[in-house]
Formats: C-alpha cells, structure tokens, sequence
C-alpha cells in the first residue's frame, strides 16, 4: 500500500444576518479562488492546518485572515473525506466548522474584492463539495437555533423580542406569529428584560432583552 | 511557516452488550498497543486514513480488522486535534467514529489477545486522549439513544420490550420502570408486535416486536 500523503485543510461556515429588503437575511462569507482548481469560483474561508495550531484555532485564524472577523459561536460541524473532492493532486480531508457572528460585526467585514457575501440559501455555485457542507450547516444551525442561547449570537447584547423573532425568521426562512413567538421564547427562560427600552422609538418603545446564558457566548 | 507534515488517523468507539451478572452491560472492545508511545496500554482500534478510502471505509476496515465486526450502526463522532495529543513525532488528527453491533456479533468476537472488551464506564486507562473520546462517545449514545430506533442496533431483529428495556437500562446506567417504559415505547410508534411471542418460555411468554425503521439499520 503506497504511502500517499493526505492533506489536512480547515474550512469555516460563517452565518450573519445582512439587512436586505423585507428584513433581515441570513447571509455567510464566501471567498473567490485566485488560482486553479476551480479558478474563480467561490469558496468557504479554510485553508491548510498548521502543525502549530489546534483545529479551532486554524478555523479562528482562518476566518479572521480572509473576512476580519471574531466569532460570538464556533462548533465542529463535521469533517469531510471523501476520496474525489475536487482537488487535483493531494488526497484533502476539510474539518468543517461553523460559526456565528453578530449583526454589526458582519456589516463591518473587511473590504476585499475577493470577499463577499451572499444570501445563505441563494448562493453561487460553490467549489469543490462546498455546496454540500453549507447545506449540512444551514441544516444544523436551523435545528440548533430553535429556543436556545445560540440565536443571541447573532443579535447585539441587548434587543427587542421582535429582532429576536427576526433571526428566527431570517434562519428559518418563514414568517412566526409574534404572539406565539413572545409566549414560547419567554418560557423557555432563555432571556430576561433588562428593565430598558428602545431608544429613538416615540410611541411605546418596546422592552429591550439580554440573554440568560451563564457562560459568555464568544468562544 | 515550515510545513511539518499532519497525519490523519481514523478510530472508532465500538459498543455492544455484553452479558454479565446483573444482565446486559455496555461494553467496547480495545486494542493493546505493541509498540511505543502507550506500549502496553489499551486503545481505541484505529489507524492511518490510506489515500484511496472515504473517512467511513477506513473506519469499517480498522473496525474489521481489529475485531472482526461488522457494526449495525456507524456515524462520525467528532474530529479530535489538539496539538499535544501524545504521538512521538508527527502531529495525529483523528477523526473518530462511533458503533453500535448486535449483541449476538458481539459475543463472538475474533479471538485475538491483544483485543478484549471492557465495560465501558469500567475500563483501564487509556492511550493518548482515548479515554477523553470514551467519554464524548458514551455521552452521544446517551443523548441519541432514548426511544429512537437507535436502540435496536444493539439487538437481534426480534425482541422483547423486556431486552429493549435492558438496552436503556445498559447504557443509561440505571433500572427503568417497566410499565412506564412500555407507555413510552409504544407511544414513540418505533416499535411494531410481529403478532409472535419469545420461545422457550411456558408461561405467558412475552410478545415478540420488530423495529418501525423504514431505513435499514445496516450500514
């Protein structure tokens, strides 16, 4: 049995919410390849392990290299091997992670024309099997989110109960009952008020919230 | 950055039960190792991914040949890469798998005398970060186990609500109630009576039931 070496790469799914007409919509980075195999097309921010560096830490370094940003969530979602990948010569393994950035973070990326970002669910065709492993993490993020800590990731730290319902919106990608939503969010005990309102609202502002969640949600 | 190279090893966390005094207890078989690092320790079976096999292949192919099994359930647990993770020279990322065999595959084991099973909240000390993975391992059965079709991978085709009850019991660790866990069983609809009752007993022999899985569990 020949010993072929097989190649280690880090790849991150990054999911931020971009203000577009009709609300807020999920939206991820993407990075546009400069040389060849798939020359031009877009891809996920990744790149090879360094021997250095533990796998969380590759993906951090990684996602701040290509987009400037820090995470407010970072999991493993999964590691893809298949034999035919895409890549030319090198067998490459991609341990895929996934994160979250908040809203005003990811309107702030760095400016690079080879970096933009794209509707979660309308995206170009992507390189290599990356199309794939956004769908694996789109379908990931959607079973997470629902009534846990993990949707307050993508919003400021403190907001109102309809911007909450708006990245449940956004991610789930239909509309909720705002009476429904208020019930179930508030018994699940995930948030509590602050005791403040919004400001720049003249007619009942509407109560700001803040997570409940004990550990600090940036990793 | 020198480019020192990452090796990419495939291990897998293998559960099935094991008859002792007290009923069926959770078991996995380890492997002892003949060679430095950890020379004399237990370990999970695994090896180097080869270049021309899919992550699920290369697990199958160590699970096989370290055990001669054939799992009844094979799913990726999670990719562990720490960079201190206790190899000599090279850097080991190991994408680790998790599986489940029947109870009757698992009683027959290749007779082998550097693999044997060991309860799996009992065993010696591990290898490396193995007896870590152990744990993540044991807490994902856990979590995915309760009234699933999950259950039935650890049993033959055919079982009593009593055998499936031991199953539960098995790997949660402690005794369940009887007719609760028929209630909740049967109210989950993975079960279904195959209208045939267990042979070998005289009185009231127990009603036979099959698993409602429309995938086979097979993998």
């Amino acid at each position: 049995m020949p010993e072929q070496p097989v190649a280690v790469a880090v790849s991150t799914v990054i999911f931020g919410l971009q203000a577009v007409e009709g609300g807020p919509t999920l939206h991820l980075p993407l990075v546009q390849r400069v040389r060849e195999p798939h020359f031009g097309r877009w891809a996920l921010p990744g790149g090879p392990l360094r021997a250095d560096e533990s796998l969380r830490e590759a993906a951090r370094r990684t996602l701040a290299d290509t987009t400037g940003l820090r995470p407010s969530h970072l999991e493993q979602l999964y590691t893809f091997g298949a034999v035919d990948r895409g890549a030319v010569q090198d067998r490459v393994v991609s341990i895929v992670y996934w994160a979250l950035v908040r809203t005003e973070v990811a309107a702030t990326t760095r400016k690079d024309e080879h970096v933009a970002w794209f509707p979660a669910e309308a995206h170009p065709p992507l390189a290599f099997d990356h199309d794939e492993i956004v769908g694996w993490a789109v379908k990931r993020l959607k079973a997470k989110l629902e009534y846990t800590h993990l949707s307050h990731a993508l919003l400021p730290d403190e907001f109102t109960l309809g911007q909450l319902r708006e990245v449940h919106e956004a991610v789930l990608g239909r509309r909720l009952d705002p009476a429904n939503f208020r019930r179930r969010v508030e018994a699940t005990g995930t948030v509590a008020p602050t005791g403040a309102h919004q400001a720049g609202v003249r007619h009942r502002p509407p109560a700001l919230y803040r997570s409940t969640a004990r550990e600090e949600l940036l990793t």
